[in-house]
């Protein structure tokens, strides 16, 4: 007879545990094919259940094909079930910890992390709701791969009032944060291995996101004022340009509009895009934010923002502004992807901005990061004399070029983390000495101390 | 003198007007390089605004490049701004239509769209409002590229207790749907052209994901027990094999467990996976789900679900379950496409499976598809007869083998839309008059008068 035990405190039925011993059993071969099981009735009485437990049980695993049932002659055990090895193994893991937190102790002037602790979230969580309340049942299924109308709609309106792109909601897809729509753009207009040039230096991010799309890289220096069109590949000729024109990552200069004339000609004459990221351009500190490249020739420039960092990250919403010509391939490999982004956060951003509340949180943080770079300027100023920052004074991060020689270890012994420019070079040997320090997620105090870590580990090194 | 006009009743300011104007000016050749500009006194005399203004718009256009400044001369249109060619054509569009919504009077029986007007949106407004106000600030910012720890643990204990999946939550990776989950394991594990296993029938959207991912798709015949293992490729490999076992899609039909382990063995001997698809299992209607796939080989099965249909589409939370592995290779692959999905509808719908609320959810669509299925087969059995009808009784669609030639144009003419099987054949010719009857986002009225109609269309034929 069989014999198998049964709890009444699982969290699994009778049926279910009935069902799972008796697999079991025929897997490891303890029960062999074409061997007659004990009837419901004297499984039922063997295991102290009810009859209709165990005929439960048996009519799942005939369902499922385990057994076979033999009118007025019994159930019995289908053929070839055995493994001919044992099952695969499973690491059995008892610790359910998530990767570690960062030590609360290093102050990390890590770049493109906006505050998240100004983050609207009485408001924003408000119009979720709302949104998810009001809105018509069809827009809980399926949409059009390029997102919400809604939100097209207001970021079409906003982009050509703020940064003077020429855009139709009809041109714009939704994507998954900018990440996504740099690694879709790149799918879409290469073939693998076909050429994209990028900025040097850049960030190994922004590189890997083309690798992973199957992109071979091809470094264009920058320097003072941004990508060198001059250096652009004369003879091969890459699917695209990405570039930074508004606040180069992460040297933080701004192309003048000389250059960004020079590149639409590039790329009108070897048929290439541009691809403009503008992921921070809001945050300018003096001056208004410099026009986008995209008005220079939208057939030829393909704009692409986010909202991670003037909102926040975990919201996940980007996009790209295309030509027409573009629009309807780009629909294709988004749907094929992922159909489409979240419908309802799309809906919620797009309130968001209709309600004007967008262009406030802009302005909030605009002073909340420009107070933040001041107090960081004028430390590293007291702390390292003048004429050392890069950059214009913008976004959420700047650069120092240090006379010191900063040693990546000191900083670590010191308590602070800081990404070298050099690291972010292709071509090595240009940006020695130079630290990227990312103000965004740091309040003032933070700031302070960083500054005078960050002064303590270039001592120790002299 | 310049001239231009300027209205203070724009959305934009008067330096902004100023701004573009000039650069209008500059790009279309009016003003040519090396021109002197007027000095901002006279310029604001002319234009009757104040200095401050016109002083603002040249230190930006400055900024940008367009001019330049000598001192104690004046202001300078910039070399080599002038476009060789006009600027790119923008098409003007005023109408803001969206895409034409479906026909109100259609009644279409499409597949896997489950009933939007169940959806609890009250709670799911609540708890995301929750979520919201409830979250660390760290929450909030850029997170794992496997998705929310909390979610990741939810679906572990669901899985494991629901379908018998042996799941970790370090081995999940949270995806947008899990259109995104294939796509993203096809790149991960093929190389281009590799091949990719697909039951046939199988819908074109299904082959398209894998095709833009690069794959090339072997067709495997299924029946009326799923996917023919013994046709799996023996000379050339594939990376993997995709299948549908417990609801095979469009047939409806469960494999049978010996079936899965002749795949399963297949797997093991040509060191290739299996991509086991999960969407609609939870919605079944007699008995209760069949095990998953996943358990036979935790290391060669590969597990993909999603909330699209047990929630709404809208949602777009998928996931995959990974041999341990794969799971460093995915979390790149998912970083460098859209390094992760969104946050807070992550948590909210932690919250809302630990609450109980998703079973309870389940529970009661179970009811509604059930009813719905109900009417819809004897609808069927009274207009053409019994037996009919092909596959299980669970998900959201039904197969019907018809007797009488169905012919597209009449069901078109009566109103009635419905997919036949047969154009989703890659092997032609063994599914004619089958039709794909999806029922999870139509009421019984509709289901109704759909049958009708499909009765009109068939008689008009004969």
């Amino acid at each position: 007879m069989l014999w198998f035990s049964l709890s009444r405190q699982s969290t699994k039925t009778l049926v279910q545990q009935i069902e799972e011993e008796l697999r079991q059993k025929i897997f490891s071969g303890n029960l062999i094919e074409h061997q007659k099981l004990p009837s419901s009735r004297e499984l039922a009485s063997s295991l102290g259940v009810s009859r209709n437990t165990v005929n439960e049980a048996y009519e799942q695993l005939l369902l499922e094909g385990y057994i076979y049932q033999v009118p007025r002659s019994g159930t019995y055990v289908s053929q070839g079930l055995a493994f001919r090895k044992g099952l695969g193994s499973v690491p059995k893991l008892q610790e359910y910890k998530e990767e570690l937190q960062q030590c609360q102790n290093v102050i990390d002037f890590k770049a493109s992390h906006p505050s998240t602790e100004h983050f609207p979230r009485h408001t924003w969580g408000n119009l979720f709701k709302q949104v998810c309340m009001e809105s018509e049942d069809r827009l809980f299924g399926y949409q059009s791969a390029k997102g919400a109308f809604a939100l097209r709609k207001e970021i079409a309106t906003y982009l050509e009032r703020m940064r003077g792109v020429r855009a139709d909601p009809r041109q714009i897809v939704i994507t998954t944060g900018a990440t996504q729509a740099l690694s879709l753009l790149t799918r879409l207009l290469n073939k693998k291995g076909d050429l994209v040039c990028v900025e040097d230096p850049v960030t190994d991010e922004m590189r890997q996101i083309f690798s992973y799309a199957d992109a071979s890289i091809y470094p264009v220096q920058a320097d003072q004022h941004g990508m060198r069109p001059e250096l652009l590949p004369q003879t091969e000729k890459p699917r695209f340009v990405f570039t930074i024109p508004s606040h180069q990552f992460p040297l933080g200069v701004i192309m003048p509009v000389k250059r960004r004339i020079q590149l639409v000609e590039y790329a009108r004459t070897n048929g290439t895009y541009i691809v403009e990221d503008d992921y921070d351009s809001e945050f300018i500190y003096e001056g208004t934010p410099v026009q986008s490249m995209q008005a220079l020739d939208p057939d030829r420039v393909i704009y692409v923002g986010t909202f991670s960092k003037i909102l926040v990250p975990s919201i996940r919403i980007g996009y790209m502004v295309l030509p027409f010509h573009l629009v309807e391939a780009s629909e294709n490999v988004k749907w094929f992807t992922d159909r489409h982004s979240s419908t309802l956060e799309q809906l919620t951003l797009a309130k968001f901005i209709e309600k004007g509340l967008f262009e406030k949180h802009i302005r909030r943080m605009k002073k909340v990061y420009a107070k933040r770079r001041k107090v960081l300027v004028a430390a590293i100023e007291e702390a390292f004399g003048e004429d050392r920052i890069i950059g214009q004074a913008a976004g959420m991060h700047l650069v120092v070029r240090f006379h010191e020689r900063i040693d990546k270890d000191k900083l670590k012994e010191n308590g602070v983390k800081a990404a070298f420019v050099e690291d972010f070079a292709i071509e090595k040997g240009l940006h020695q000495n130079e630290l990227v320090l990312g103000y965004g997620g740091l309040d003032e105090d933070e700031i302070i101390e960083g500054v005078a870590r960050l002064k303590r580990a270039s001592e120790e090194r002299s």
